[in-house]
């Protein structure tokens, strides 16, 4: 049960909930439903009610402030059946917290060291209210935590989660392996694996579609990991034999990030000359610690005069091809490479909108140049549908698959010539 | 009611929910609650019920594919009592979006043009799946969209709210103000503000810290936007004179959205150097559209060979002070002033994590530079909590909150002398 006003206003897409759900799904504890609801004493009691009418225990978060409008505290008691009191450790955790900061506590904050008598404290070392556990007679019970997501995420793992798995033990879990692709669309991908998602019961199968890739999903429901990786592996096998080459990485990886680990493992360097992209893939690989293995820098010419002054596009191509053209792309990622002396360069130009289109040159339209160790350039262009950040992020993805591609191309003659020359 | 045990998984962030909630305040429909059910027809039809003994009505996402998982057509047939028909016209539908897209439609796509009897069909013009409005025998509604947000959001738009409007009649709307702040901590914020925070009832405050910045919202119940804004305006005046200049724009503006509009509106160019942001600060001001107006273009030099040839930081510099110090976030600055030929450059070299930290330089450590039209170059130093994601991203914004500075104690000195060149 996530409580806040802000939530039934759409004002804060609720992260919360998913990161609660996920955390006790991997723990082998089954959510049933997820329930928000306003900063209201009443319905907020209502709701938990039916929730512990339904289920074992209920976790809140949120409504644990100081103000008259957080109201979880008074809500809880209401629904356990017991009085609020003062939890003096917590109180002076507050007050030595406020004193640290140089603040002065005031007295609405005496109101969040108030705890339904019975409860188990969960103390908060990285905010001023502690969370709580509160029983009902009948030994259902409603967890409460801090709506803050960095307080809530330590006092979860930390405190909440070690005595849920020990209440209500692991009666298995489910173990998610997630496969990203990248380059294919849903559809495409679904035909290609649709007889294995309507044969598979355990594990399951599920696709997600993101901006910048679709994922697919396979979830064991298993005793141990052990015993998951049996469930997954076969499975896994069967999707990559025929999703193929445009499964990019699993789980936590990113392209960026499989970009930096295969260039680094290469010895390979990389650099890039951005135009509409406007340092968002330097910002992508860069966002992948150990970038500096690979990763030189880049050169974010959104003006023509910076083309010709740091890329050395020649004001000619500019004048008579454009700047979203073959040649000012291709003659980008050759400057690039050569201005940041690294062995591939990639290169991306074209129109973001909403405006800065052209007859026969539409927003979406983008040019990428790709240099290659050898000096030769690759050029290609895409159109792009949305709108600017659309198009923007759509841009920096089919760069980051360009470097990937031209890697795997690259790989045995970069490798067989390493190998000379060692 | 979101539907979907991607959402009890927590594989999935409903973003749904929030849209859907801001979309009906914004028309002055109450939310009384959000629930979300996994893909069981039981649970499902009990969370419906549920609902609409408590509401007026529901509206629904999810669901509505073409496998045996999606139930939301047999929940609602169960919940409002009636069968489930073909509805012929969707079907046609249907069968020529496949044509179109060359596919061949399967038997199982048949079952997303079954619609609950004497429902109302909301068509899905970017998609497969229709939606639908379905009744209970008291009147209360069920209103089904696909999960899908490209296809929920203008499903909801164009078909489902104006029916709503129709129906449930706008008692007066929500109203919202968003003052968005910068470089002040939500607890200073409170104390500026608290008194109002207080007092106010009609219209409320609300703040929301978020990674790179604390909001603070007025909202405003109201007949029309004549007298939301009679209601907001002095609020908001008040407000502004308690937070100062740490408010930087409202609603839909961002940090880099007012920084392209001041540069622009005063003819001053910008540049950027970036070394641990790695293109991030470029990539916020060209994410604003219209940026090309006053944004050159940037140099990210992640690799020390590169801030020396590309930005002209002399060697001994980098050996004797380091990458990350005054000395070299100035010289970057510099560079990049004078090499994109800019009025102003900012630049950042620092610390990111994971590793990098050396005696004195601990991760979160950043070096800003700032150069001024006249040559001058000034120097900050910031030590930013977080992992590397974190301290990445606060680097992002300071940077860009101290080009607002620049901008703002320049702002005199550089319009008389624009003044007094023309």
């Amino acid at each position: 049960v996530t409580i806040g006003t802000e939530l039934l206003l759409g004002h804060q897409v609720d992260t919360n909930a998913a990161h609660i759900a996920r955390a006790l799904s991997e723990h082998g504890i089954d959510v049933f439903a997820h329930h928000s609801v306003g900063d209201n004493v009443e319905r907020c009691a209502v709701m938990l009610n039916d929730v512990l009418d339904r289920a074992g225990g209920a976790i809140a978060t949120g409504g644990l402030g100081p103000t008259v409008d957080d109201v979880t505290r008074e809500a809880v008691a209401r629904v356990v059946g017991t009085e609020l009191e003062m939890h003096e450790p917590s109180l002076r955790a507050m007050e030595e917290r406020f004193t640290r900061l140089g603040r002065v506590m005031s007295e609405n904050n005496r109101r969040q060291a108030l705890i339904p008598r019975g409860g188990i404290v969960l103390e908060n070392p990285h905010g001023t209210a502690p969370g709580f556990i509160a029983f009902r007679a009948d030994g259902g019970f409603v967890a409460c935590m801090p709506g803050v997501p960095a307080e809530m995420k330590p006092m979860l793992a930390e405190r909440l989660l070690p005595w849920l798995v020990e209440r209500c033990g692991a009666r298995g879990a489910i173990y998610t392996r997630t496969l990203h692709t990248a380059g294919v669309s849903e559809s495409e991908l679904d035909r290609r694996i649709e007889t294995l998602f309507r044969s598979s019961e355990n594990p399951k199968i599920a696709m997600l579609a993101h901006r910048d890739r679709v994922d697919v999903k396979i979830m064991a429901k298993a005793e141990d990991s052990t015993q998951a990786q049996a469930l997954i592996a076969p499975l896994e096998a069967q999707l990559r034999e025929r999703i193929g080459a445009d499964v990019y990485g699993v789980d936590g990886e990113t392209l960026a990030s499989v970009l930096v680990r295969s260039f680094t493992e290469r010895g390979l360097t990389v650099g890039v000359a951005e135009s509409l992209t406007g340092g968002g893939i330097a910002d992508a690989l860069v966002s992948v610690p150990g970038a500096s293995a690979c990763f030189r820098g880049g050169i974010t010419a959104y003006d023509n005069t910076v083309k010709t002054s740091l890329l050395g596009v020649e004001e000619a191509i500019l004048r008579e091809q454009g700047a979203v053209s073959a040649e000012t792309a291709a003659a980008m990622a050759r400057g690039a490479r050569e201005r940041l002396g690294v062995d591939f360069a990639v290169a991306a130009t074209g129109v973001a909108g909403p405006t800065g289109a052209t007859p026969g040159k539409p927003v979406g339209l983008v040019w990428f140049g790709l240099a290659f160790p050898n000096g030769a350039v690759d050029t290609q262009c895409m159109r792009f549908p949305g709108e600017r950040g659309d198009v923007r992020q759509r841009a920096i993805t089919h760069a980051l698959r360009l470097l990937r591609q031209a890697l795997a191309e690259q790989g045995s003659t970069a490798f067989s010539q390493d190998t000379a020359i060692s």
